[in-house]
């Protein structure tokens, strides 16, 4: 009975790079703020067998690839950084049959003076961060962007009811309740986009405006109606993939103090909580391929 | 020989309470998140030398205590909330001499639908965390209002040289850095203020504006003239005090790479970090009493 | 063109349990502490598409189960406990088709007073978790018992050379360097087993035990090499995967000062970090099914 | 009515140096592990006031003398390491009135390889890390050595009840919880103490001896008890601050489930959490200067 070498990958993970590009005519400066992780598959079982490494590309020199391909001007959107990097690396070495890029990009807006975006200081948005992650094998790439840390709740609009009972059941059934969730999507791409950053905004904002206007009567209602507004209006997408835990937000009782709770004062828990994950995907859309790794 | 006990307080911490404002006429919900930690100060050397508890008020009553009073209406500003608190434990029970309320205030802005602000769905702004301390003693009391987690950089318009050097000296001096720093800033008020969110919008636009703008030949530099700043532009304010740390940004050598590296292109290091505090003070401000804990 | 819902799952996670058995005859309290995440699959698409919940077990009842659960004496290892847990769900709800029980496990050790094991008093064994994942479906079942932040270094017996090279190549080659890393590992065994701790405790034995006597040229060789010896002495498991960060130590340049560093004095960073994933395998082993998630 | 800069001190902070001393004739190596972070203060007005740095002795010197000092043989205890760093400080440049250096150390041991330690390898201990934190200001020198996320649970001998009762009092009162609470200690010397390593592991072992044996009527008191057993068993101590919280572990009504909880299932909540802080110190000890911070 043989033992053997199964799936494997590695690389650097969290290059933290800042590109500040100070070459605009108007003296502004832009700022990107990528946090890269890349993960290689393909011929390396020599490493793992026999300690042989002529087909490793060092950790190390994957993270000086990241800057070096940050000099480039200009440096692009995340997916488009991404691209180069993950083909760089399985054009680069015949050994190297896969390469994920996965960036975590910081956004940050100017700093407001007298009323005036100022051009070279800068204020953190947040908490909210912007994901791509490209694949590459052979010659086919293949793109999805995302979004995670996005915070959001509904005061109103949430109902929960109706539900499976059994000798473990005790939650009341409720017609208002608050909705909170971290919204973590990722969502795959036809092919590459002629604008990365306004997909990005528009898909968000899809996301937001569903999940405040969408009659709730489950999460998992309110997640798929999050993920099917953004097929109905975005072409360019396929699929999306949501993961949205149920934040829950429990009324306190407040009689014992001689006061009635309106539903207006809430203990905010941290753990457990509801975890609820689904996919919402065209009936046509192409095999996913590595895209989801 | 003998062994005392010596300073001591406890209270219940990290009370994470969600107030949503329904009574406004025109429907629109209202969302206060505060986290509430208590400290009390006064005669329990009984419990801790003997378990005699008769003196102590459970830290359980505290949480129902804070859910208790969110439910006034309206709850108020932290610093209006925290005072409540403080005030209703000092003068409810004679063994509490000392009261302090540290809140921490998580902000949410509403979700735009078709351009407009939703009356019952937000967004959590963040990662900056508004933060309120209020000591109550007696019938005196101290108000500290703060920031935490401000996140910001500048590209340009920060130097450092002329330093100390000596044999373990290797930094190189500089005219041209990235300088990047996480704020926390709290500060002391004279007594108390009409409008404490004006004040606070009014500091927070002041320490990013100075920030933005004063050429900075170090980070201590920075550092006073912000608080400086807030000080000149705020008279209800009697002292601020900062805490900043060098998020250091090395500008990576890409010589090797056959690249010139125009400091564009960073490496965002984590640890270790400078870390830089300082007060700055009106010469006349009054003793701060047990303020700043 | 059409748009369907695709995967999903949902559950409670992190429901946090303290077991404390008190029936023993000599008076010894023993404890347990398990974190519980659930995930469910099955027959819920009336809930996405409709917000009909009634094939919907509510996340608030899979809390409660866990904690009733928790009262069976014995409550049993984690695998045995995920075992019930996971049983339970797809026996008693039809629309459940799968059940996923992951558990992280906290151990503690007993206080030592006067050189002997405290009855009922415990100190946190850690950072160390060990993992479980039971996934059931029909009447087949799937487990997995792993560990993680093992946290291990070794200060010789490594060296890395012999790599790829190219023009981002700047890593000089080494035979001695310090080799650390954070030990994720989970093994998948071929049925059940009959004392899941003894086997857990042997797996750890032989992952540390190699970790440190395996003369290592690349975290590659070590990572297999430490899966292989696990397969080749626990006839019971039939794969390990394992993901092993590589934590850079640096060592510290410290000639500027006048002093050789004879690689005693390192920097030990935080990111980047080389991250090594790697699954070995019997060639013979059962199809996983849905065991890895 | 002037602005003036108040209290300020500046520092590296978190250098993680890791020290292999490889000059044992025997050949095994030893370990430590230390995370330094060094605050200044002094006469640094000239640096905030008009950004003439001068009087600054760059953070980035900071580190490299950690790493320089590191390469010491032996590096010794942390006290001892930072009383060095500290009294550097102090005593190479004029305008450093005070020196404090804190010292985070992870400890580790061998691990075990066919029933003996390993000369090279080693396993994390943890989640327990030793703190010392040394003040220099002239000629004197403040120490203070200290335990952190030492965590502790017993499951019986432990009462609450006989407290204060307001309209706001839900709590029942109980003979018989779980006390559970993450141990932060640090203790205050009289002078320097000739086995710094030896005097911790007999505080470390004091502490956990009588959290187990001490019945509680609260956690105040099991904390004043804890901390006069160090004082009354080590003559070099004169006194000693705990920060214990209270870890709330509470009873599950498993009653809905037709069943009875022996008080033997517990939830373990993280939020809101008790927060108890005491000092214990001799009558006679002598004033603790800046040795606190």
């Amino acid at each position: 009975m043989s033992i053997v070498l199964g799936g494997n990958q590695y690389g650097k993970a969290e290059t933290h790079v800042v590109r500040i590009n100070k070459s605009e005519a108007a003296g502004a400066h832009e700022i990107r703020d990528f946090t890269v992780s890349i993960a290689l598959g393909g011929d390396f079982s020599r490493s793992h067998l026999a300690g042989d490494n002529s087909n490793i590309v060092p950790t190390d020199t994957q993270k000086n690839t990241v800057f070096a391909f940050a000099q480039d001007t200009p440096i692009g959107e995340a997916e488009e950084f991404g691209l180069r990097l993950a083909r760089h690396f399985v054009g680069e070495f015949a050994a190297v049959h896969r390469a994920r890029v996965h960036i975590q990009e910081q956004s940050w807006s100017r700093i407001i003076v007298e009323g005036r975006p100022h051009p070279h200081a800068f204020l953190r948005k947040g908490p909210e961060i912007k994901l791509a992650t490209v694949t590459c094998a052979g010659d086919s790439a293949w793109i999805i962007s995302g979004v995670s840390d996005l915070v959001v709740l509904k005061s109103a609009g949430s109902e929960f009811h109706g539900y499976a009972i059994d000798r473990y059941t005790t939650l009341p059934e409720t017609d208002d309740r608050i909705l909170a969730t971290v919204v973590l999507g990722r969502w795959r791409h036809r092919g590459t986009v002629p604008n990365w950053h306004e997909s990005y905004d528009a898909v968000r904002a899809i996301l937001l405006e569903t999940f405040a206007t969408q009659h709730s009567l489950s999460l998992q209602q309110t997640l798929y109606a999050m993920g099917e507004a953004v097929l109905q209006r975005r072409p360019e997408i396929v699929e999306i993939r949501l993961t949205m835990p149920n934040k829950h937000h429990f009324e306190v009782d407040l009689r014992p103090f001689g006061l009635e709770n309106r539903n207006e004062v809430f203990y905010a828990a941290d753990r457990p909580y509801g975890q609820i994950e689904g996919a919402v995907l065209r009936e046509d859309s192409p095999d996913p391929g590595p895209a989801w790794g």
